[in-house]
């Protein structure tokens, strides 16, 4: 399977499994890369507004995009990302919170000065084990096109319009 | 220093110090939140729209927001997050490359309808060694008040508007 533009018509909608969040995952992630005390330490999360330890909100949108990426994007032909609009932390993500994640197709659309690529806008949603949603965000992708062959075109994009 | 809203007016600026991103830290990041081929081997990045490895847009964020709470947010009166708009990966970050964060406040407002909180919406920007932009997006955060205890409030917010 090798996913083109063409496979993500507006209005799919693909399941991207779930992810349990460990103690150790979140105050693993926060002591990397985002050591606030609710994130780091049960201790002192409990005399935070939270009152016990939450993930950080970074956290969880790069589990939902890893869970996008194993499930979809890694074996398609997206060639890179704009980046993300409205990205939400709607509610706390807890130790043994096992989150699914969702991804639903927005608009697909042919590049306008490309025409062997396609943007696609996905609307990525997380909920909990309750089905409480826990996180949104809308992202924007770059893919190449059915009739299109990636390698012959990678030189001309050059990998300067999407970065990551 | 214990930063509350007031000690964020609009126009203020913050430095957030510099961070070099290694091949090792590109990849290990890949790794465990966003395994893309041009994320996570070189080989396979040489035959990818970039040419090589380049850091995930998230890892770039994640590095940014890292600064951030370690310069400022960490030592604040900070609440949590209502999320991020605009994140937008404006360059390739490659091995080797440095960045440089910056911080500057957009607007800054009382609660609406929580007196003791402050609202402060920032922008975010990184360049690389180069001073080329590779990353941007705005960010609002919940600060308690210089009039406010945070103890004496934490329960009346109970952490349901702002999550992470």
């Amino acid at each position: 399977m090798h996913h083109h533009f063409e496979d993500f018509p507006a209005g799919a909608a693909f399941d991207l499994g779930h992810e349990l969040l460990t103690a150790a995952d979140i105050t693993g992630y926060a002591r990397r890369y985002d050591p606030m005390p609710f994130h780091l330490d049960e201790a002192a999360a409990r005399h935070s507004p939270f009152g016990g330890l939450v993930a950080s909100g970074w956290h969880t949108g790069a589990v939902v995009l890893g869970r996008f990426v194993r499930t979809l994007l890694a074996r398609s032909a997206c060639q890179g990302s704009y980046g993300m609009d409205e990205v939400r932390f709607l509610h706390p993500v807890r130790p043994g919170d096992e989150l699914s994640a969702r991804a639903e197709v927005e608009s697909a659309q042919p590049h306008a000065k490309k025409p062997h690529l396609g943007v696609v806008s996905f609307l990525l949603t997380a909920t909990n084990q309750d089905r409480t949603p826990v996180f949104r965000m809308r992202t924007r992708l770059l893919f190449t096109r059915n009739s299109a062959t990636a390698t012959g075109l990678a030189g001309a994009d050059g990998g300067r319009e999407v970065t990551a």
